[in-house]
């Protein structure tokens, strides 16, 4: 994603309509079809891209509810939406305005809101917008901006289930939404020195993926492993109750990548602009199965038995490999970048077990190290890409947000406590903290 | 929805072509872009909002099966499918031509149909009729109009779960979506005598939700409540079996609302049109996390523990407060309108219960409560709107419906009987009158 | 679908940008208003159709997930996504090309691939494309039929469930979705011999559903059916372990299709494309609901109480009955196509069971029997049908996919063997062949 090029033309936006211009009107008096229908296809790619993400939500929910053992899945399916609510509410009052902050400073002249900082333009802007500027709704920005900063936190909430306590999660989730998201992403997408020093990242494989993969680390390692998880030296598996589920919620999350990706190239006005979104989708698409397919043979080659879990978990990391690129690779290039994905997972997960860091959805491997898979693998496809910049940018954004949600772990920790009771956490969350189950009437083996 | 503007200039359409207008030809030959591509985009938003919509008929069906017991599952799901599929043959056979009756007369000059009364054009109807017209597909208004109806019969079925039998459920959701529901629709969406009033309720918080919520309340007033729920002057609560579906159909249904306030837009082939899209768009999101985060503090600070069935709740309530004007309020506004029907949600559910009205699912405070509260919130933002006229119509809509479904329950109770048998209800609706567990491997508890 | 027009064009567009011609630029320069947005508009109907139809591989796994034991849920589960991308990866490998062979050679002088036959565009093409050509993106073709070819490779998997092995499963898919599949379809939508008699196929009634039902059909011939499901001359019922998965199935499958039909009108650039895109929307729509409404009456006649998997499977055979010729029913007539579709359903899943050919989810009889029936039934609406035509494509394809089909089967079985073992089968093949339950918490009753 650039973009940058959304809010700068909102400043000529604000400027011209009062010079007067004469409009350039087309064959039909008051429209013009080139400008106005650029302006319109590119604003209606943000709201079909935004509402295929928002639907990725509903997919982490699930994917989540369904790795999670039953005693936890009331807990886990409340902290979805909130923290999803969470971040429509905290992303707009703060978060929008922090990543692009001279953008929306100047877009307040032409806020109708009466409450709070406002991002919308007036109801019914003219066509004048259209003409003068070209670009795009600020609304569907905003819509769509939105749901990638919620996807973050939402990588977050499956790392740490089944142990941390509801209400300081979600307040992490609004300093990871308000603050810490909005920062680091304004360094790339709000034209930050990121930006200007030539880091390539299309979707967010770092800007995004790693940023909730470094934050879910940094609270795993705090809040520390699930009791009995790790017993002798040994790691003991604990199987998630509902496959279904969290199958149902990974074709949810690559359904809604196409929306995540393509959405990204942030135009479709153009000839060139909606072939690129059409390339954008196959790869994406391509990457997934690629993922998948490298996991399914992997642990079928490793185990003798295929795991789902990990098939499931290949094809994600497979999305998130090709996030960072995802319109210059061939369908054989995405294939590959996707099917490595596929393989670090496998990989990964034990890796982390060895260490005693408990993720409990494996959303570690997943987001962060395909993430950053990802972000490096831009080289081997887009000539404008520089593997120092790639490196220094995970590197920095790692260190930022490593530290930063460090700090707001350890104060949580020293002010009201981050993690259940231990009888809480043996009892499930379900019972213990909301007094709810998820399955009441299924008896438990 | 203005939807009146959807029909009269079809009168237009039916008579221009015989006139021989010489066509405008832009550019190209045979395509004039101004007005084909206004057609074009209004026809494509009905088409996504109506796929969106159509998506809620899901969406309600997860809700409902995660909130009723898993006895009454498979009976909770044929119920759904079957009243959207009653619904789409009886507002096509009746209902739509009920709803816009001067409309449809003329369009039948344009139908192809060789049964029935028909609503589409002919295939491949040339462009002159954007041309001389220039506003959106026959087609795609029905399908997107619909859904309307079929949502509204959604809305009474979680109602009056768990109790019911089938065939009088079918029996009035056929009145509901042929006679009652476009009855009133055309009041003000067919340029009725409420519309020319000056009521205002953009995409339906009276028009479709109060519409359910009428209904579904003297439903359950008359087949009263599940047997045990109140014993001795207390509720005894009886929870969902399945809150993962529930979640899940909470989510569907935020997706499809999407579709179902931005589509009534009506248009969006211009620059005005398309952004406002994009403003309803992120209103809807924001009233339904206000919705939920007001329901989450809510239960907390009440309860002590938060309650995930009123988190989805005040989430839905959320979407119905905000569906009476989803374009207006800036994001702020739309964040406390939707946070007050998470609010209603939560003291109205312990209200109908002291009333001894059972509502399996809680709709009618969702889709009823929350509906008259975001009618009466259109003057909060929106300076077109008068409070009494807003008050006078939802009183109007709801004398109407209360009667006609007073009147058609009342019948059906004298004449085949609402209600199973004591016994059948004990036993649970899927084994007694179905014959088929929706889980029969699980073993209740 | 008239798939050839896609690819006929793409020669010219390789041939005509060295000739120079001057583009006919609108009124604003560079932008061709009328060319272009039809390129737009014709790509975006691949890309939304495109996410639709993928949609429905997770409609296919929650269906078949539903109906299965819940000792071979994961097996199924695993089945499906991982059958999804092999078909991702072998159409592309394979398939495409061998469906529009001499479009995609001509296409390899503007693709951008580095690995393997490419089959996008180069990235940003400039407008020269659309002025010159008008019709669509490469990548979204491509990415809209590859998911048709997934549709039919997952129709197979649900009859065959709950007794065959993974991995000859897959190599079966590899082989449908490279050669098979693309074969047959290049017949009618590749331009080949069956089109040019003008056979008429839409969507794949034929091409896809009955293709699928075909090669279902031969493999539970030589699978054999399930242990324990004839018994003493008798069907014994094995009920599906999570109708709430299948019904969820169901409604994502339902939604796809708007994407399957109405995508494959392959245009909406113009006035009367995107009015016929309505239609086709409308259409689908309605016939779902009368296969649905259709089963609900005959299981109520028949069996005195509705049956929920037949009501499901009813909707599908409705949406596979109008998948030939979704266009020029009218709502009424294409209810009547739909119901027809839901009668079949009922009548033909016991007629199976008496020839004691074992389809687990019903899949030959929605797919194939309704997919002939749907075939059959162009001829009622479309005056361009030839019901010679019609019946002798249909007796080609089947021909051609019984054969190639019911060889592969025999040298899969005589290499590798297809079966599980009789323990692994009553032990379910998760616990078996995978070490990992779908629901490990929930006893079994």
């Amino acid at each position: 994603m650039k973009l940058l090029k959304t809010l700068l033309p909102a400043a000529a936006l604000v400027a011209l309509p009062t010079l007067g211009l004469a409009q350039d009107d087309g064959p039909v008096a008051g429209v013009n079809p080139s400008t106005d229908m650029v302006f319109i296809m590119n604003s209606l790619l943000f709201l079909v891209g935004g509402f295929l993400v928002f639907w990725m939500a509903a997919g982490f929910a699930m994917l989540e509810a369904g790795l999670v053992r039953s005693k936890n899945v009331t807990m886990q399916l409340i902290k979805n939406i909130s923290l999803f609510s969470m971040a429509a509410i905290f992303y707009y009052l703060i978060g929008y305005n922090l990543m692009y902050p001279l953008g929306t400073w100047m877009m307040d002249g032409i806020v109708s809101g009466v409450w709070g900082p406002g991002v919308l333009e007036a109801v019914g802007v003219t066509a004048d917008a259209a003409d003068d500027y070209g670009y795009a709704a600020t609304s569907g920005d905003f819509f769509f901006q939105l749901m990638f900063c919620a996807a973050t936190a939402s990588i977050v909430s499956g790392t740490l289930a089944e142990r941390i306590k509801l209400w300081p999660f979600l307040i992490f989730v609004i300093i990871l939404t308000s603050i810490i998201y909005p920062l680091q992403a304004s360094w790339k997408w709000g034209g930050g020195f990121l930006d200007e020093m030539g880091f390539l990242d299309f979707a967010g494989s770092t800007v995004v993926h790693s940023v909730g993969g470094w934050a879910a680390l940094v609270g795993a390692i705090i809040l520390g492993p699930r009791i009995g998880k790790y017993k002798d030296g040994k790691t003991v598996p604990i199987p998630g109750s509902n496959l279904a589920l969290a199958t149902l919620g990974t074709f949810i999350l690559w359904m809604g990548w196409f929306g995540f990706n393509g959405g990204s190239q942030l135009a479709m006005g153009s000839v060139g602009d909606v072939a690129d979104v059409g390339r954008i989708f196959a790869n994406t698409n391509t990457a997934a199965a690629g993922g998948a397919i490298a996991a399914l043979i992997l642990t079928q080659v490793l185990y003798k038995k295929p795991d789902l879990t990990m098939v499931l978990n290949g094809a994600l990391a497979g999305l998130v490999s090709i996030t960072a690129e995802p319109l210059t690779p061939s369908l054989g290039m995405a294939t590959l970048i996707g099917a490595v994905g596929g393989v670090i997972v496998v990989f990964a997960v034990p890796f982390l077990d060895k260490l005693k860091i408990d993720d409990v959805v494996g959303a570690i491997p997943v987001h962060l190290f395909a993430g950053i898979w990802g972000t490096i693998a831009v080289v081997l496809t887009n000539p404008d890409a520089n593997l120092g910049v790639q490196l220094f940018s995970i590197l920095v954004v790692g260190v930022f947000v490593v530290v930063s949600s460090a700090v707001v772990w350890f104060i949580l920790k020293a002010t009201m406590g981050i993690r259940v009771g231990e009888e809480e956490e043996i009892n499930g969350l379900d019972m213990s903290e909301l007094g709810m189950e998820a399955y009441p009437e299924f008896s438990k083996g």
